[in-house]
């Protein structure tokens, strides 16, 4: 059996590891990547292909592991050519992998969602849906942690995304509460009284949701795009839209915030400060 | 000591049945009140007063216990005759609240929210904020549970709706969320994976808050003004405005909603329904 990538950064680096590990043979295509890709995968003593059409050609599993705006023009790439299964496991959204898969002649084809950070190895928990995902889900004999989600392409990329938005959408509610209830004195009865319903983990995890909100502004600003798109397919998303302003202007708001605030406290105090300024 | 109520529903039966365990003298003023409440007074032997005046008069510690409405009229009505501590434990706003104690003259005022379940007893947690907000906690030896949380009116309520602004905003976020979810077929995956970030109890608290979010819409979407108004104090509050205009949404939508859900689905089917039919 061959298993393919296309793109080598750190997802497919990570599942090859683990496929080589069980004596899987990995194939890639580095042609006009980068010294440091190169030495990698010859280093992995991967199989070279010149092209990724030859790639697709003789892979049984062909994983696409790319930058988010590549995955339709790579599967435009190499779509004639899959002979096997066509994996889309990039961080995109429900339309772009339908775009993306239906240009997969063949149609033997995944949609995969990576959920929790990949820095786990190969048995990082990965979503799959579509009319292959069940084929694609074999390949935990080899040490993946794969779980079929469905049949339909886009409900495994679907989830990911509804995930994301609900936690990126706690922790915007919760700055836009506690920074009032901070400039009121209270900020930290606020955060007991809260987390006295929310259970016992929520204290710690609303202070450090806090400070991403704000670091992470502009890239969850951004983020929110795709999220607001899925939802207004069933309903006009209010409050995903509220949020995608909340976090706008945070970031508008930041703008110079160059590093990490140490604590919660901080960042409300530059806040307050930039306030004041005004 | 006599502590005095004014009003004699659940919050203040409640109490006084506990300061009576203790051997405290509790009155009341029981004119023009229910035969239930009537009965209810003599059966336990309180003190009875023909007037809130003379109950004002005569008692240490004086508790507003009445209807959110007519928390600021009683505190007009009693004002000047208040002898001992005046307490307003009123589910009330912090401006409210503000209004209501500057009507008592002598100036011994607190700011007191339940927070929980008052069936819990005399032992159910009270935060207190106001200048006599440290007297009023003494009151910890019969039995009470008060915490100090600082010596501001207004800071107490402020809290105690920060806290419950947050439990709605988390409510229809899942809502807005975990719908489409449904409609894509993918609700459960979604909750599921939901819950590994925001711990164990949370997905079947999440079942409930969406069914209480959509019996209790109406309620929701007009306590949501009172949220509002504070955190226009500090910010503007998008989100919570999303919020409320999401309740409100929900009440016209399901405006013949006269039992409870037995589950998520159940309602979630009603919705589609209701949507088809349009």
């Amino acid at each position: 059996m061959k298993i393919g990538f296309i793109g080598f950064g750190e997802v497919a680096l990570t599942l090859a590891s683990g496929f080589l590990m069980h004596g899987i043979e990995v194939s890639t295509c580095i042609k006009d990547r980068s010294q440091k890709t190169q030495k990698t995968a010859k280093k992995l003593e991967l199989n070279l292909y010149e092209s990724n059409r030859e790639l697709a050609e003789t892979s049984d599993f062909l994983i696409s592991a790319v930058t988010p705006s590549s995955a339709i023009k790579i599967a435009q790439d190499v779509g004639e050519y899959v002979k096997g299964i066509y994996i889309d496991i990039n961080n995109i959204s429900p339309s772009t992998a339908k775009k993306a898969l239906s240009l997969i002649k063949n149609g033997k084809i995944v949609d995969a969602s990576i959920i929790g950070p990949v820095r786990k190895g190969i048995n990082v928990p990965i979503i799959a849906s579509g009319p292959f995902a069940d084929e694609f889900s074999k390949l935990n004999e080899y040490g993946m942690n794969i779980t079929v989600i469905g049949s339909n392409i886009g409900q495994a990329s679907a989830i990911k995304i509804l995930r994301s938005s609900f936690t990126k959408g706690i922790s915007a509610l919760l700055f836009e509460t506690l920074y009032p209830a901070y400039e009121m004195g209270i900020d930290k009865e606020v955060l007991k009284y809260i987390s006295e319903t929310e259970g016992e983990e929520f204290k710690e995890s609303a202070k450090s949701r806090i400070i991403s909100s704000a670091f992470h502004a502009k890239r969850r600003y951004e983020e929110m795009n795709e999220i607001i798109e899925l939802l207004e397919e069933t309903e006009d998303p209010k409050i995903n839209k509220a949020i995608q302003d909340f976090y706008k202007e945070l970031h508008e708001k930041l703008d110079n915030l160059d590093k990490r605030p140490e604590n919660y406290l901080e960042l409300f105090e530059l806040i307050k400060k930039l306030k004041n300024h005004q």
